[in-house]
């Protein structure tokens, strides 16, 4: 097996125990990535010379910890102290910011390789679209805004990559690539040093080829708990299917992907109920989430509206003039709604394993359009953890993801519970 | 009058008007410092020849916004383009971040003079106290965590400056040095590029000589304002005596003051009625507070951790080990219960023009010992307005203030409020 290919679990593994080297991984995802760079263009920063410097030094160094020596894509708009961090702006051009963020210093710390950046919409947001096409079809997108992370690991150019979620730009782009994701509880995981959108949806996430390599990085952040009884096998499993307040969004590839899951799990012996979600969650995915995602980024945009004028993107302008005309009552509303929604929700799936819901409106679409975050945009708002599961191909070739979701803090018990069913999804 | 005694709104009308030298005030101010410093130490880092540099140039520029020429000081937290960024962390000795924070650039795109960086507790959080003496008697306590940004202010070094609470960092340091400090509602103000300790609590506020200067800044920053009805003059006024679910922590210093504020505004007509706050309020300045606090302080100081391991001030170690041992289900409820009683809050304020409640447990403590924040952590925790009101004297001789806290995006009202009270308490 080329190394390229490995899980970062399965490559920790490998390094540990001496079996691979730290050069040997680091120059296969480099083949790998010279050979699909022009039409992937996941990167918008990547040197490999510094690469191989690292990598070298990190088989001469004594195990730093788990990571030692995995590959990491770091989406742009996370701090790092030795690489340009751009934003896909063209205002950040070559901007080095002299330190890493939270995130990428404790994979560092824990003996990482942090490979280079990965393209991203601009500031996460709006603006410029990513360059990167998809691994399935580089004619169609990679979606949004954490493209260029999705499709490298999807793609086989490295086995992790961060990204961030402030609408759907984790889970999206992994349903869209084919990869594993985790968009964490909101808050357990830093977001010092990523650039800020919106402190209320703003999440730090990752990218990975499997369960056990989100699982991986979940550990190393030391994401809290909240106790569960252990987790049964697939026919034990009590799974929700909730198709969301925007179900009449879902094309007939998400359609047929929660169906097929649902069959699926429910041959496999799971009990599948379907789950409709009280009235007060309504608005949630849109009304509610546009009003906290604006009247943030108003305060977050208008630094940059002052300092550089007509030289920011009309879609940033805009947020920092409160373009969309958010009041103080509307945000106020989006705020205690939401609120009040997550303790419900919590109470709710707490009667579940897992709660099936879509990762995206369909497959990606074609050109570099990121595609439509309104069936991930209420489990931001709600700071439940979400784990993209891939393994379904739709009628036009391309992958779809679904998503399970849980209450907040039950992190490691939806992964546990994600690690049941991807086999099912992936037809193994 | 020595222009180091302006107001920001005074100087800046001077300043537009031609009859202040942008030079002459930064000399002004640069002349106290020299003579206050030594004792006062309220600043980090201050480069007296790049401030007349800049003052000199802007001079020579035309006026480019309300902020024009004006001398702000910034709380060593905040990042700065021209000036090192250290925290009052070793670890970040000289640090250079490679640009300002959003609410610093927002200040220069102003015409603001950035005058230099003011001292702190570590990372506005724990660890190393600042160095900074009370302008009243410097062998007592500036507070914290925004010390040299709350004593440089009341010392008439600099009109303005920016400090950020997450716990009581802007209004107790305002109580014990006799400043005025607006805590606006949460999230109205870029947090980008101040450094993390928990996104539900870190809220960036600043200190002027009167309500006009903190109006300065809430203008620049376009806070959203909710509609209000007409401002009444002090006789027409209701106002909440709000001893708050604390109250036992009061000493005399505290009770006299909000006594004697009650008292003068009866005495100038006003209605104030005591307001008890519900239940379901009890917990939120102490346990759910702490909760937040240490919940999101363990994700905010992992990479500090892990980066520099023993090298870190044994504070944050044990916030990154969670050494306060908060849980999931702990969190869930703090979450839970200040989101409930933001609402609740909004609506019993609504009733009233202001809610007076206690700054501080009482004077500056001895000693640098930055204090307790108990009597402002649960507004911080709602994300309400607070202004601290200056002017009255403690037995001691230390000025103490009381804060006037209002509904979520009320601030504006909240300062016309102000207005109309301070010149009571200044015995005006």
């Amino acid at each position: 097996m080329d190394p390229c290919r490995l899980g970062a679990a399965e490559a920790s593994a490998l390094i540990a125990s001496g079996d691979l080297g730290v050069e040997d991984l680091a120059r296969a995802c480099l083949a790998r990535i010279a050979e699909r760079e022009p039409r992937i263009r996941a990167w918008s920063w990547l040197d490999p010379q510094q690469v191989l410097r690292a990598a070298r030094q990190l088989d001469k160094t004594p195990r730093i910890g788990p990571l030692h020596g995995i590959p990491v894509g770091v989406k742009d708009v996370f701090d790092t102290v030795d690489m340009p961090t751009e934003h896909n702006s063209p205002l950040y051009r070559g901007h080095r910011p002299g330190q890493d963020a939270g995130c990428v210093a404790t994979l560092r710390a824990a003996g990482a390789l942090i490979f280079g950046k990965t393209d991203t919409t601009e500031f996460a947001a709006a603006g410029r679209w990513a360059a990167t096409g998809n691994p399935h079809d580089p004619t169609h997108s990679a979606g949004g805004s954490s493209s260029g992370s999705a499709a490298a690991v999807a793609d086989f150019q490295v086995p992790l990559a961060l990204g961030t979620q402030t609408g759907g730009s984790l889970i999206r782009p992994a349903s869209f690539n084919g990869a594993f994701a985790l968009k964490p509880t909101w808050g357990v995981v830093s977001r010092e040093g990523a650039k800020l959108y919106s402190a209320t949806l703003d999440t730090v996430g990752w990218y990975g080829r499997s369960v056990a390599d989100l699982r991986l990085l979940a550990e190393l952040y030391e994401i809290p708990a909240a106790p569960s009884g252990p987790i049964p096998a697939v026919s034990g499993l009590r799974i929700a299917l909730c198709e969301s307040p925007v179900w009449s969004h879902a094309e007939a590839a998400t359609r047929d992907a929660m169906a097929e899951a649902a069959r699926r799990l429910a041959a496999a012996g799971a009990t599948v109920t379907r789950l409709d979600l009280p009235q007060d969650f309504a608005w949630l995915p849109t009304e509610h989430h546009k009003a906290v995602l604006h009247g943030e980024g108003r305060a977050a945009f208008l630094s940059l509206a002052r300092e550089h004028g007509s030289r920011v993107h009309a879609d940033f302008l805009s947020r920092a003039a409160n373009g969309a005309n958010i009041t103080p009552a509307q945000l106020r509303t989006a705020y205690d709604t939401a609120a009040r929604c997550r303790g419900a929700f919590d109470d709710i799936a707490a009667g579940f394993h897992g709660v099936l819901t879509p990762s995206s409106t369909g497959t990606a679409p074609a050109g570099r359009n990121p595609g439509n975050p309104v069936f991930n945009q209420m489990w931001t708002l709600l700071h439940v953890p979400c784990v993209n599961l891939p393994g379904l191909t739709a009628a036009d070739g391309l992958p779809i993801g679904v998503t399970l979701a849980g209450p907040r803090f039950a992190d490691f018990a939806l992964l546990d519970v994600a690690e049941r069913i991807a086999p099912l999804l992936r037809g193994q």
